[in-house]
């Protein structure tokens, strides 16, 4: 997941979530809650046939095949567009309905040659990342004196005429991704506007095993354009000790990262076409087809876009077809700051009330699956409440309340559609995120199938459901 | 550490030690006993001023201060000699007694460029680290097909015109260190007598983020020496399962790694000398003060050299002098084959039965400490199991068997003579084991407080009881 600053409250709300509160007991019919109760059966079969039955371990077999024959899936990249193309072809081996792709602008940011050195007091290589959008230096690179601080508010206070044509080197302590990621995003704007000529920030992680974390950064408009990269927070915090002993610390920088202009990529789209309504009250399960270019993505968004596309593939093999679509979106562009997201709700959002029912997506991690984390009004949170408590098998009933379903549906979330994002026991996603480590190791086999298993269940009995999910769309 | 096969065998004993049998009840006199609990003030009072009192953190800020100041101390690098020096130095400022060094011709091996790529059917990089003392490839590199194996079992099923030519990718399935790292160390020459040009080994770890880790290899005589080196666990079972899908593998791998000879490094040496016996009857403290090339071995083996010299440092402040001298023994040359070891050996060991009492050793990470791993004779193990039980108000009592206190003094275990090593809670040590991500982050102030803490006890008590530790000296 990108994580761009319009999506720090939504991510801010769903890591810590609220669980509902009963202060405002739920009104359901007892005819509804009957109809909702009377989909455990067909619950139980779904599941048991991806966990125990026929689809036991296949979500996290096709999860390889597309990671290993792709590889990293960066926006922009002929890797994403072969995977795209793969994924279509798939789909409609898989027999998915109305298959296709919707086009997408996005940019084109490449990384180069990168290297960055301490090369006083001592030599050391540093490894780097640079971040998304960020500038190259001049070939050659820069050598430049280190600043490190902490935070904004003591690189505020330090005199321009210190940070003048210094590197400055963030080492912010972990507190949240929403928090500490705001140092990677803007760091290097805020450095440039004191006159540094480039910047360096700790990885985004809790936990480091020499591990550098890439990510997206953005430039403020009218502030000077400087190479921005990320180092390990083992370096990181090295050079926050030798800094603050006093010694002097000189860094030659080499980035021939570039900004290429815009790319044409692609959403991609497949269907389950509901039996009563095809082309409204659609139910969209979602994540995202990119990733960044280490790793390859089989977390970000990898299991996310798996369990959506293959909800539809085992739901059409088991011969349930809801009464509403399902529309698996597999979004492009997100990491470079959510633009298939985007792109999608531009495309769509003058048919929307008709058009959609509800907006899942997963790009969380996909561990062991909770359940869910609802974003919508108190009516449609109370019927949604009483759909995930047919999860109870695989222990994933919780329901959380967030402000957004997830970065691609946010704008959807924003004006009053309902949604959920899968909630997954993922406290070491950010150990893995956006680094070499974003492999099928971190993916486990059968908690892939168990989120497969809720996503396909409670899609299907969204999409079944006799009511629509109820929402209070906001006109602006 | 370094584990070479001549120390697996000490390894795999420390690691799954056995408690020592009640079966033979331990036999010791009233008076000893009374002796031995008679030190539990003092025991305290060391114990509080290192983790409560003035030393509190001071081990983690020397430690510090001598990975952030020299980075890697790699045998045969400036960086290892120049560390050598600084300890010397400090060690005399530190009032320490006798400070001196001793030569050890050790192997100069260096890293140079290294770079693998898949080149089909995709391309991608695959990070690499050359193993110590591999070959490097012809300028410009080789580029060869791909054989993959999990087991030696697997290769010799091969026939050996399949292996002609290729390069052998060993991916073995983590079992321990002793079992798993014999790939790596044994791993090249077992493909070379296949006809392998060149063998690659999954990194040797049970838990890795894109981590590649390092360690030494050693070609059997008289069979081809060819490049080998270690990539991630993410890129080895990606290789696996493409290979298992029938795909065509080819891979392009350059190093430019080379062996430069025999270089003139030094183990370090520092006491406490005794109030009573000074070159007799010496109880030895020690590490290793080299490293690997990646990351800046504060886990292997800063903290082991750490807690053995400050030992010696926090006993001098508090004016305990005890009846024998303690000696802190930094080794160098440890991960290039335990040269600094093996030399201390040739050279003491006709003086042995006379010089010394007993061998401490601490290679196995600075964690949270649980007691000792113990070599010896039984008798000794009585009294060294009683001297233990003072440790409690640190929870540090366990005692396990072991054939070596460590793999820098297994000869003198081997021999006969009475030693133990740290045992701590060490579960993730190899994770970080010979990785980018040896640093800081991984020792705990508050640990190596402990560390330091039942260290300085331990020895203060074996040096200065009535008695000298019981040893069945093996004259071969």
């Amino acid at each position: 997941m990108l994580k761009s600053i319009i999506f720090t409250l939504c991510l801010v709300g769903r890591i810590t979530a609220v669980p509902l509160k009963d202060a405002q007991p739920c009104q359901i019919s007892e005819g509804l809650l009957y109809e909702i109760r009377s989909y455990q059966p067909i619950v139980h079969k779904i599941m048991n046939e991806i966990v125990n039955g026929r689809f036991a371990g296949q979500t996290w077999q096709s999860l390889a095949e597309l990671t290993d024959t792709f590889g990293p899936r960066m926006t922009g990249s002929q890797q994403l567009e072969d995977a795209i193309d793969y994924a279509v072809k798939e789909m409609i081996q898989d027999g998915l309905e109305n298959v296709h792709t919707e086009d997408v602008p996005v940019p084109h940011w490449v990384r180069g040659y990168e290297r960055a050195q301490l090369v006083e007091p001592i030599h050391l290589e540093l490894p780097i990342l640079g971040l998304g959008t960020s500038v190259g230096t001049p070939y050659g690179g820069i050598s430049a004196e280190v600043i490190v601080v902490q935070s904004f508010a003591e690189l505020d206070e330090l005199p321009n005429e210190l940070i003048e044509g210094k590197i400055v080197v963030f080492v912010p302590q972990w507190v949240s991704y929403g928090e500490t990621g705001t140092y990677r995003r803007l760091g290097a704007s805020a450095a440039a506007k004191k006159g540094a000529v480039a910047s360096l920030i700790r990885s985004v992680t809790q936990f480091s095993i020499g591990s550098i974390h890439t990510g997206v950064q953005e430039y403020e408009e009218g502030v000077r354009k400087i190479p921005t990269a990320s180092i390990t927070v083992e370096h990181a915090e090295m050079l926050l000790r030798k800094y603050h002993r006093g010694e002097k610390l000189k860094i030659h920088l080499e980035m021939h990262d570039e900004n290429l202009g815009m790319f044409m990529s692609r959403n991609t789209i497949a269907e389950l076409q509901g039996l009563v309504y095809r082309n409204s009250s659609v139910v969209v399960v979602s994540g995202h087809l990119d990733s960044w270019d280490v790793g390859v993505g089989a977390m970000d968004d990898g299991g996310g876009v798996m369990i959506s596309w293959k909800a539809l593939t085992y739901l059409k093999a088991l011969g349930l077809r809801p009464r509403r679509t399902i529309r698996a979106v597999l979004f492009t562009g997100e990491e470079q700051g959510v633009w298939g997201g985007r792109q999608y709700f531009e495309n769509h959002k003058a048919q929307g009330e008709e058009e959609f029912n509800f907006f899942f997506e997963s790009d969380s991690g996909t561990f062991n699956p909770l359940g869910y984390g609802f974003a919508g009004n108190d009516e449609a949170k109370c019927i949604f409440q009483e759909i995930v408590k047919l999860l109870a098998p695989l222990n994933a009933t919780e329901v959380s309340s967030s402000s957004s379903a997830g970065p691609d549906v946010t704008d959807w979330s924003a004006a009053g559609y309902p949604g959920a994002g899968l909630l997954n026991a993922n406290d070491r996603y950010f150990w893995f995120h956006h680094t070499a480590g974003d492999s099928m190791l971190v993916e486990d086999p059968a908690n892939l199938d168990r989120c497969a298993a809720i996503w396909a269940a409670t899609a299907y009995v969204v999409a079944d459901l006799s009511i629509a999910m109820p929402k209070t769309i906001l006109h602006n």
